[in-house]
């Protein structure tokens, strides 16, 4: 069912009806009744262009559309039930839904409070401070996020980074005050961050962090905080403030004979093993999910109870000491709203805010793709910058969702938002009631808890796809990786960013261009190099243009069609073949014009007119189509050299070879 | 002529097929015999892959082209022509090159010796320094460039902003000497990057600087220039340093009383009158290009003239006064290579060296084409580079290509950069016997030369032109000219590169992506906004992709073709139509896809999975292809749901659709 072409059937009918014309030779001819012309679209007034370009850009996923068609009262309705989903979802909830939710909540829970109290440690702070992130800032996201399996709370990563950030403006063991106020002040203003990026629909711009940078640097930012782990898991009392490996190294085998503490690494050690058999049970059997959720609790509970039993923190076991009872007390004091610090908080705020926003919109739309719901990249990014807002004024520092936690939330069957109450509600217990049994929790079993949690961020796999698929994409991902591996979290994450752009504007300055040739048995013309068995069409050079031209690619375009071109007329020249009469530029891909476009476009009209050769075009977008007409090209060329498609096109001029020889 | 495609003449034939085949109902299917399969490239090495884009990157011009294949000695030789071109084109020159150079070199000389006087003064030195930057630089560059038509020497743009750089860090009139010390350093540096920029092949850089940008840019220096010129043109003696409109107004306005002289303003006004009269009588006819050429130098000599019989500098009409006599001292020692002022001098250096590289490369690039022969970019740069280096150790400032001097060079009929040796030349006479009479020159003549010259920088067309072709060009070009009348030359430039920037990532970020359909008694399918003849395929939805899918655009894309889907089933359904069963995605404009990208893909494909859509792909081109195949996504979607074109895939698909009706 191969298309018989233009080519095809076609032929010897134009070539006829040509020959009658008596046009001048080298010249395409064009007839109404045969070639269909290039749609011009209607003309877009200015303002209409400009208000579709800004929707697109800032409204593309058309948040508004409910609204439409909709009485004042119902509107009101809805843009409150925008803000407080819980008020639409909570409406259909039911005892099924809750029973799931209590179960993963109840999961999550037990998973959230050892982690919480050692990734409060990260960030250099108390421990209650974990267990206050996992209370406030999940209730907030419950009334106003849309994700139904994100589990809220603060993260191995993000304590990082906000540690480290911090700590090079304040020591936090001589300062401990006012490195808490700048921690407070930094969660405030990620909050603003993030609620500002999506209030103004800027959510776009996390996208610029690329899946494979990501990759990269969770992978870094795992080894580093493994690596941190080293001090509790070995016992050690001085260690390094510095997080690359080279410090780090060196610090662990410069205590190796007077700091390491066997008792510490004993216990480590074997919870350490059992963690990572749990894991395993868990990932060869799904059903086991829940056992590397509830190990790590059930590691504290008797590494604690062996401890205190023994008396080991006597013999140099570290011990968490003192957790403070009570709930989150109030912060709104605390936040340096005048100062030098503003601004240090301000600009730590900003980049602990985007990375946390990157990582819960990735889980968001993970899990929203796997249970097919929508998510509103924008609005989630309010319900956290609110979260954290809130969060900073009530003694937590920046929570965001969880990779690990999240996980367990699905598969222990939560339903919506509920399962962050729950969990909520279990933190708040512990905090009223169980801080002081954490006294004799040896920090070796969280430092144990650390590593195997963050182990699962190293994700081979991905990095080994990565390869596979695009090693420009490794490149930034392993730059990532190296960065926070060798220099710190911030450089990693610079890295990440500046490969990801330069990747993109390599890509728009160096665009693919190819030769086609025509299929046989179709009229259909497609790269010679893709396939083979694709045929040049004598005398004619068909390029195809494999971008949108603009400045940034507008000359190295016009000089590359000039080498194809000056390429193969040496190549028919040694073969004593006819030389190029036409040059046939398929424009299918070229989705945008700008004037250096149209520029070298006219260039190279100009160039090939001194060889008498032409210029035809093929297939332009309805963007570029009304361009060249704005710009006069097209009556430049001749509006009878622009055809629908590279058949067309070639049909019509292939008669005038054939007559001029 | 119109092509019977596959859905024409193949659609029963592969109906009869399917049915006996007994597919499953919903799935594509795909008979060898009648489908062509999508051609996978050959899997290239992946030193080789590396290797082949290094050299599309950096050696997009081949640029040993002619080395290959060349005995040792003959590679030496060309590898010296190559350095030097003239070495080459000198072996073919004669007489009658040698006549038309000569005539344009006098006609370029006597343009340029008022305007060298005049723009050293936009730079903030004395004057003797422009003329130095006319005799040593367009020697060298004679022997190393390869540009036929340039004009080399100072210009008006690169003059002022080098001088406001400058002085925003040593005040000339108080230190003049550290002041024009740093000019020779910046010029060092200037020539240091243009050197390096071309050897390390990185000139595609200045390509980053959208035509649009500099049309505004350049008007906006105009204008600047043109502001200046009134301190001299007005007699003005106390005159603000700043550059933006306002604050000069201000200073004119403010001596409007006691500081604007008449005799002065008589004899700039008449000679600017002049020398209108005579650009228009230049414009009117081409014959006539050498009026407005020698104007400038004859209302020097009339205006000279006049002062010293009339002895007018008796009444406040400032003169030149004195002209240092003789050539270029050395200055190598001048330079500054150590302390604070280097690395002034290096940051000034390479903005006036990519501006000034810019200038002379669009330069090189119109005449190119006007005359079509190549011009290599990179090795242009360090001509140019070479030639700032030697000039900073002579005495000279920054020189690069003029746009009217070489427009008149080429207008006079120049063959070779010999006309730059003959005006070279004649600066050279100038130095050594004629500065003294220089001295009764009136500044207002001068200011009444640049003004005029900088008239023609003001490309009104050119922004007309933009407004039509591309709205967010005009944005790039009026932010670039406002940034520099208003703010600074600098601002100006920043702007213009951050918004040249901002539309890249905008088109990256948000690009088109377009409903097809069937132009009728065609195979071809089109966008049905710019075809609006083209018919929606019943059951089929076909989006196009415009645009590479990368990390920055692979969110958007998924979320737009699922809108573009939801939006037409609501109209399906409202219409008592069949729901679609078939998502057909055309790949051909998709010339690139990432690891983001396929995760968006597989993302798109379980959200239609659960609605029961199919997912088709059409199209995609070699590297897409590749990279389908090299993640797994085409195992995913099964190979069978990629087809060869829309029409191949239409016609596979149409069948099941009748079989489930």
């Amino acid at each position: 069912m191969a298309s018989v072409g233009p080519l095809g059937d076609g032929k010897n009918e134009v070539k006829e009806i040509n020959t009658k014309r008596q046009s001048s030779v080298s010249q395409c001819s064009q007839n109404e009744h045969h070639f269909h012309k290039v749609g011009v679209p209607p003309r877009q007034k200015l303002f209409k262009e400009f208000a579709s370009t800004l929707k697109e850009t800032f409204f593309a996923d058309d948040p508004l559309r409910p609204f439409k068609d909709q009485p004042q009262s119902r509107k009101l309705v809805l843009g409150i039930q925008a803000i407080f989903p819980i008020l639409e979802w909570g409406r259909s909830y039911d005892l099924k839904k809750f029973k799931g939710d209590v179960i993963a909540g109840l999961t999550i829970a037990s998973l959230c409070i050892p982690q919480d109290i050692g990734y409060a440690k990260l960030a250099n702070l108390d421990p209650q401070y974990g267990l206050y992130s996992s209370f406030v800032p999940p209730l907030i996201y419950a009334l106003m996020g849309s994700s139904r399996d994100i589990a809220i709370g603060p993260v191995a990563v993000v304590s990082l980074l906000l540690g480290t950030l911090l700590q090079s403006e304040i020591d936090p063991t001589k300062n401990p005050v006012e490195y808490r106020r700048l921690a407070f002040t930094a969660t405030f203003f990620a909050g603003i961050t993030q609620a500002t990026l999506g209030f103004f629909r800027l959510g776009f711009l996390i996208d610029f962090l690329s899946h494979a940078a990501i990759v990269g640097f969770m992978g870094g930012a795992a080894i580093t905080i493994a690596l941190q782990q080293l001090k509790g898991f070995l016992g050690i009392t001085k260690f390094t403030k510095k997080t690359d490996i080279i410090s780090v190294m060196q610090s662990v085998w410069g205590s190796v004979h007077h700091g390491w503490n066997w008792q510490t690494i004993v216990i480590g050690a074997s919870f350490l093993g059992f963690l990572l058999f749990a894991k395993y049970i868990g990932k060869k059997n799904k059903k086991f999910f829940w056992v590397p959720a509830i190990a790590p609790l059930i590691s504290v509970i008797l590494a604690t109870f062996f401890v205190y039993i023994t008396h080991a923190e006597k013999h140099g076991v570290q011990i968490v000491k003192n957790i403070e009872k009570g709930i989150n007390p109030p912060s709104v004091k605390e936040i340096y709203f005048t100062g030098d610090y503003l601004l240090k908080g301000f600009r730590i705020g900003i980049v602990a805010g985007m990375v946390a926003l990157t990582e819960a919109i990735a889980i968001g739309r993970t899990f929203a793709a796997m249970k097919d719901y929508q998510l509103d990249g924008n609005k989630e990014m309010v319900a956290l910058g609110t979260m954290n807002i809130v969060g900073s004024m009530t003694s937590c520092y920046v929570a965001t969702g969880s990779f690990s936690r999240s996980a367990v939330n699905y598969m222990a069957g939560c339903h919506t938002a509920v399962s962050n109450i729950i969990m909520s509600f279990v933190v708040f217990l512990t905090l009223l009631f169980i801080t002081p049994l954490f006294k004799y929790t040896p920090n070796a079993i969280l430092a144990a808890i650390i590593i195997s949690a963050v182990i699962g961020l190293i994700d081979y796999d991905a990095a080994i796809l990565i390869w596979k698929i695009d090693k420009l994409d490794f490149v930034a991902c392993l730059g990532a990786f190296l960065g926070v591996v060798f220099v710190s979290v911030e450089i990693g994450l610079l890295i990440a960013v500046a490969i990801s752009f330069a990747k993109i504007l390599l890509q728009v300055t160096r665009p693919r261009t190819a030769i086609l040739g025509k299929i046989p048995q179709t009229a259909v013309y497609r790269n010679i190099q893709q396939y083979p068995d694709a045929m040049k069409v004598p005398g004619i050079l068909i390029v195809r243009v494999d971008s949108a031209i603009y400045f940034s690619n507008s000359n190295y375009i016009k000089e590359r069609i000039l080498r194809w071109l000056r390429d193969e007329e040496e190549q028919l020249k040694a073969a004593y073949l006819p030389q190029i009469k036409f040059l046939l530029a398929e424009m299918s891909p070229v989705t945008d014009i700008d004037t250096s476009g149209i520029h070298a476009l006219e260039e190279l009209y100009k160039s090939l007119q001194k060889r008498d050769i032409q210029l035809v075009l093929a297939n332009p977008g309805p963007v570029v189509i009304d361009k060249l007409h704005s710009s006069g090209f097209a009556n430049l060329i001749g509006e009878d050299r622009i055809f629908l498609n590279v058949a067309e096109a070639v049909s019509s001029c292939s008669p005038k070879l054939v007559e001029e020889a």
